[in-house]
């Protein structure tokens, strides 16, 4: 069986982003996109955010997984408005899924909206989901040579978070490679060293969550 | 600009994948498919294996990797005869890529092809490479979450390597509810606890790749 496909699925996915990006800044509510490899810690890192912000910026979230609600659970429990979106084993969002949970979210009762992406540090990169800001986050513990394996991730990041800190003194971790790689790719993007368990880094996790809400808030007014 | 395809990449795929198996086969080499998150630790166990088994078997050792020859010069330092594969940013390995690296390796001097997929827990789980066994590997450090999360790969194995034991006391990580679900997915699956750093479970590992060598063996026999 041939099955003919007209391939305009970018097309469309970067006019649904489009839309997406116009509800949001109507609404004034900033948007970030995170994405990493599966398992370093960006439901703690949302949760962290939850636990520490004292309610500014008042933070929505869209959980994307290929099953499960599990994440969507965590981040409901800390008080916060979530949506889960199981992509059915689909390895990256797309916007038109974004589109849709945001008709269940009050965005006037948000400042920023945090989408976490399918764990996956390959095919997200290409799905424009209608953020402003593209969050990389890389754990410890999957090792110093991530940046340069997975490099166009890299380059079009605002943030990189470097996660689970706290394990540093029990895995081989070269920060000097780390650190070059990433300013290789990307010269003068922000670099914060982050332990959702320990708490260290997580003030200025939420500064800069903060100042990504103001710069939305101030871009509604404009 | 509209392009029109023709989807029949993954009847293509299956078609090479098989003449890979039967080239494997003539040649009495047993192959093994590792699939994994980026920095579970594919190339640490590849690393441990060539490390501990003396020769026995002779293993080769195909590097999949969107970017740089990292892994291929690790594995190359033990000794191995190694393709590294860059698949300028393509998130899995397909047939026609290690169709095209087994000519670089000599398939008289193996006894086994160990293939380290892209670091990627969704788009590789649909592409035959011509393996005999599939394993998926999971650091502690990932979380117990991810066989649920990601069931499409773990239903598909015939091995789970849960690997960087060594962290298990500085984590969270519930190992009943990783391995019920493990179970629940792939009931009677074999799942090894190996850390790479103290050697803890590298015996077994190695034991299950001899075994895996002496089927293809028996089977280029019969």
């Amino acid at each position: 069986m041939e099955i003919k496909l007209v391939q305009k699925v970018m097309k469309v996915n970067d006019e649904l982003a489009q839309g997406v990006r116009a509800r949001l800044r109507a609404a004034g509510v900033a948007c970030v996109n995170m994405m990493s490899a599966p398992g370093s810690g960006k439901t703690s890192l949302i949760e962290a955010a939850l636990r520490h912000c004292g309610g500014s910026p008042r933070i929505g979230v869209i959980e994307g997984d290929p099953d499960t609600t599990l994440d969507a659970e965590r981040v409901a429990a800390c008080g916060a408005p979530v949506v889960q979106i199981n992509t059915d084993g689909g390895c990256h969002l797309e916007a038109n899924l974004v589109g849709r949970a945001l008709g269940d979210l009050d965005l006037d009762a948000l400042d920023i909206l945090l989408i976490e992406n399918v764990g996956n540090l390959v095919c997200p990169v290409a799905f424009d989901l209608g953020e402003d800001r593209r969050v990389a986050v890389v754990s410890v513990t999957e090792g110093h040579d991530k940046p340069a394996k997975y490099p166009k991730l890299f380059r079009g990041v605002d943030l990189v978070v470097l996660n689970k800190a706290d394990l540093l003194p029990y895995v081989d971790f070269d920060m000097v490679f780390f650190r070059d790689t990433v300013r290789r790719l990307n010269p003068g993007v922000l670099i914060l060293d982050v332990s959702c368990r320990t708490g260290d880094g997580v003030d200025a996790w939420v500064a800069w969550l903060r100042e990504t809400a103001a710069v939305a808030d101030k871009g509604k007014a404009g």
